[in-house]
């Protein structure tokens, strides 16, 4: 398995940057981080002047040895640097071919209109393994380690989306969609409880046997939404996940239509999220994607299971959901990381995202006349990296760079404007203009508000390669430029 | 002069998308436009079957000889297509370095921070040239045929953007920023009213002995907004837009801070627009950029005098300014088209504002609970396009395809998906993935919601050839690929 396999140490030399708290990026433009042959962070250094320097430094003060590692340094070190992987905790896979189809939708027409067609033709084995190989080299492209994946309710799609994840080394939260509602379409559901039951079990059980110790693709529980499930259906979910032991995704209070359906459908039931609880779907493992609506004794209950949110900004905004509101989810001690929702959310990049959370926070300070509900650049990115882990629950290993920590990173470049301002109309190297005078904060906005894949030149997991472009060499082995044919994964 | 030299006869041929109205895209399937060698469309012809048989019937059914034409093919039929070029109607090129940067300020802390510093430094004319070729590259390379653009104070830097505009094709009214009021810092503003009078003059001078005739370049008289301009220099202003019958753009209403200031500058003033009103700016070339919060009265008086509106809602938004009220402005009649506002906005690309423009209205669809609000994808490419075009007053030359318009135009290429879902990892043909079961609708709408520069391949103003990727030959000239050396500008 590619993706356990031992691999050279190796030295990530160059400016990195990563959130250090909710509200501080650290910037560090010498920078120096040690990788071991497992994939974990051993050192991580600032200040570094030079290679030699460094290595010397390093056999005095912590007695190591890193002249045989392998240098992986960034070729332009005034507007490059390494920085986390994105996470992207909220997902639906085999809704990519409809990303951008929407039209004048809103939730409940466009699950009928678009999603549900979609994800049911996923019954075909091979539309399943090309859609879903384009899609992961997509969100690898666009520097996403870690992605929380809704599949659909077929088993052997499930099971390939996995299986394409562990191949390609990208970390994989995949769920089988739970449905059986007379919601959908009686040619896309699940035909019984028992078959809901099975069938996630089922896949469960591939995943699990996949990856045993849950190195790069875990299993996850997946009951669409409660307007999808039967009550018994949601039970069987919840003894699921007691049985297994399994992380849980599902939605919640996305859309004024969505609400009032579910209070008609569990007139019981005290608010949404207590439809989850009674059916044992909240726990400090479930992920909720959405919370655009939630009362107050719903956030105080999401609160005390410990349950997390993935917040959807592009996809709230384009189908019309709302303005979750994040600022006060985080004052109250929420656990928030962002989704793409792909393809409520018209765009798999989770740059993009964080664009777009930043985007509707401004959309809450315009409406509300607060301009304490604003996010900042800093915030952002905190959501989408070490947030995004909380969420996933990899907080220990990933979403920063830390020693112990495994290295989950991308390499960013940004092109410097040639002399001539590029009078030749070719933009090789991107979308973001460095013209050379700006401070490395501005350079990190830069990338922030006009950045996009063709800046993320390279991306690791574990310290596997998962990704690169082919432009350049950025790979130097002692004074040489090599590509290192063992760490493609 | 380049952009006025004789070209060759040049059909278009493959499918080609363009607004009819407001609320209709027409997409042609198997298109074929003939451009004569002015760049004056001749013919727009639909349901061609093949090159011979379009030659045949215009010979037949017109008596025209086409046989010699060169012949610009789409090489990829099912998913590119031709499109009318994009049309900014507000674009400030010195901010460009700053795009991205912003922070949480708004628009009056915004223009101390950012702003007028690096305006000032467009004194030096080494920074200009560098900037401007810079910047112009970019909107070519997004498909920006036609740009209404602020340059600096400073005569000579405005000059050099208009000789850049003019040299590269690409349609411009470029303006010398006059603003003498205190609201500037000391080292940049107007010395005088007199300086404010005679520099844009001398500016308004040079360009049109540039391009007597106005084909690529036309001056623009731009007075910043009423804050940064006394009374004196808005009348003068007003003057001058009188003797040279020039076309005027300015600011109105973006923000709730600066319509308190001009309140409290201009006591005297029933309104806002009132203020432009009293000194002769309010004329039916008048670009009025924002429009946020006008009252009632504002827009009636801005309809009276045939002022047009350049929405900018990247910027909008961004800079936390408010949602502009497109819908009702579009249903009371107003002409309205979309303005990057660089580097209030963050992107210098007008298909990102045609997406932004509808996220707007579906912030304000969510603050108002109204469906109405809603802009279409096809209303949002309207005012990309024809729109702007009658904002800019061009509505005769550009924005659509019809006979007796000049051929501004893109061509737009989305990328195949690979069969084996691009496990590779590259996408070359860029950010839009296509299967191949799409409809043509929904290939545009993936183009709208996915595409960016990437997607431009190639961009022409009057027939001219003034932006091209290098990936692939779609030129064909009989039967032959071949790059035609005489139509680069």
């Amino acid at each position: 398995m590619a993706a356990s396999a031992p691999i050279s140490r190796t030295i990530y030399f160059g400016p990195f940057a990563h959130s250090t708290s909710l509200t501080t990026l650290e910037i560090e433009p010498q920078g120096a981080i040690g990788v071991d042959s497992n994939g974990v962070i051993r050192f991580v250094e600032r200040n570094v002047s030079s290679l030699p320097a460094l290595l010397s430094s390093l056999q005095t003060a912590k007695e190591e040895d890193w002249t045989d590692a392998k240098v992986v340094s960034i070729p332009n070190t005034t507007a490059g640097f390494f920085f986390p992987g994105f996470i992207d905790t909220h997902v639906h896979a085999p809704q990519h071919p409809n990303t951008g189809l929407f039209g004048k939708t809103t939730l409940l027409d466009w699950l009928q209109k678009y999603t549900f067609p979609m994800e049911a033709s996923f019954s075909n084995a091979s539309r399943a393994q090309r859609v879903y190989q384009n899609f992961v080299s997509r969100t690898l492209s666009h520097g996403t380690t870690t992605a929380a994946y809704y599949a659909t309710i077929h088993v052997e799609a499930t099971n390939t989306l996995a299986f394409i994840c562990r191949e390609r080394g990208q970390r994989a939260l995949v769920g089988r969609v739970c449905m059986n509602s007379d919601l959908s379409p009686e040619y896309y559901r699940d035909k019984s409880v028992e078959t809901s039951y099975a069938d996630s079990k089922a896949s469960i059980e591939y995943i699990r046997s996949l990856d045993p110790k849950g190195e790069i693709v875990k299993p996850i529980i997946t009951p669409r939404f409660a307007p999808s499930c039967t009550p018994q259906c949601l039970s069987a979910m919840g003894q699921l996940a007691k049985e297994t032991d399994a992380h849980i995704q599902t939605h919640i209070s996305e859309n004024k239509g969505e609400i009032e359906l579910v209070k008609s459908l569990f007139p019981d039931s005290e608010s949404y999220a207590q439809v989850y609880d009674t059916h044992g779907l909240l726990t400090d493992k479930t992920i909720l994607a959405h919370c655009v609506y939630l009362g107050a004794d719903e956030r105080k209950l999401i609160l005390a299971r410990k349950s997390k949110i993935s917040h959807c900004p592009a996809s709230n905004t384009a189908i019309t959901s709302g303005c979750a509101p994040i600022r006060s989810l985080l004052d109250e001690g929420h656990t928030i990381g962002l989704g793409t929702d792909v393809s409520g959310g018209f765009s798999p990049s989770i740059l993009e995202n964080v664009r777009q959370a930043i985007w509707v926070s401004r959309h809450l300070c315009i409406q509300t006349d607060s301009e304490a509900v604003k996010l900042s650049t800093e915030e952002a990115l905190y959501l989408a990296t070490r947030g995004g882990a909380a969420v996933v629950g990899m907080q220990d290993k990933v979403g920063g760079f830390e020693v112990g920590k495994e290295w989950d990173a991308q390499m960013i470049s940004l092109g410097p404007v040639a002399e001539d301002g590029n009078e030749t109309g070719e933009f090789e190297d991107g979308p973001v203009d460095v013209f050379g005078w700006e401070s490395w904060p501005d350079k990190v906005e830069k990338w922030v508000y006009s950045g996009d894949d063709r800046n993320t030149v390279a991306v690791w997991v574990r310290g596997r390669l998962v990704h690169e472009t082919i432009r350049y060499p950025y790979y130097r082995e002692g004074s040489e430029y090599d590509l290192p044919s063992d760490t493609t994964p």
